[in-house]
């Protein structure tokens, strides 16, 4: 199974891709998407979508995870956090992958052992899980943490699945 | 030009399309988008933006304005906010259409002369400049109150255009 994670962000949205066959997990890619500060909102979400399309194109998962980043004190910040984590939501559900939020206490008690670990405890432990992953910066780091937390996780009753047959 | 306004929200998108002559308005049609709260926020995304889809296809506006809705106070209503306002900017983009916001003081202002007009006031505006409209609901009535903003400020620097031509 072939597994999305994203740490969403409008500015930097982190993505990380794993295979996971059993309990064995490999790396396959991960990478940040950037959007333009100096364009509009619209073009800024544009932008995130479209490249975040790309990575499915290019590497064809077969579920995804989000990180559910926490409400920040700034509502600003927030408002655009809830953007850029909409698109991170819609583009992989409108490709027609289940989707599935992680909270950042779950991510890290999955990949580390503890809710309360630090950035840096997180990237090492990414490291050592995925061996031979060059990561490509911390928010990368992240989503493969996340991506790791849902290959632990799948099958959990957080996910959904559109199924085609699904009465709606 | 056909004027296409958003008034955003997870639950409930209000929608409304205007045609603009010169200084003549007309109204075309006006609706509000559902998301079911029982489905994943993925789902419901996908719910608003295959809806407002729909819209876009139906009605073929040519230009795209959403009101930019202040963060609420509580911060988990003001991340939901933030997707939908997410989609709401994101789905007439990817149609094409140049895509601006206008703050809700701006809306009321041009709709009622007074920033701090209430609820009535402008649904009562939005009946009397649009002759004949059948208001779907509130969040309808104030997506057409954004379209006619829109047609009033047409032109302004706070709009852009997607122009292909353009450098990025």
């Amino acid at each position: 199974m072939r597994v999305l994670g994203l740490d969403p962000g409008l500015r930097r949205t982190g993505w990380g891709i794993i295979d996971q066959q059993g309990s064995r997990l490999s790396h396959v890619a991960n990478g940040t998407l950037l959007s333009d500060n100096s364009l509009s909102l619209a073009e800024r979400l544009m932008q995130l979508a479209r490249a975040l399309e790309k990575v499915l194109e290019e590497h064809r998962p077969e579920t995804a995870a989000v990180e559910e980043t926490l409400a920040n004190r700034n509502p600003s910040s927030t408002l655009k956090l809830g953007m850029a984590r909409g698109v991170a939501l819609l583009v992989p559900a409108s490709a027609g992958l289940p989707v599935s939020e992680y909270l950042p206490m779950i991510v890290k008690k999955s990949v580390v052992g503890t809710g309360h670990a630090g950035k840096e405890q997180v990237q090492m432990m990414v490291e050592r899980l995925l061996p031979g992953c060059a990561l490509a910066s911390a928010d990368a780091a992240d989503a493969l943490a996340v991506a790791i937390c849902h290959a632990h996780h799948m099958g959990s009753l957080r996910s959904w699945a559109p199924a085609a047959g699904r009465a709606r």
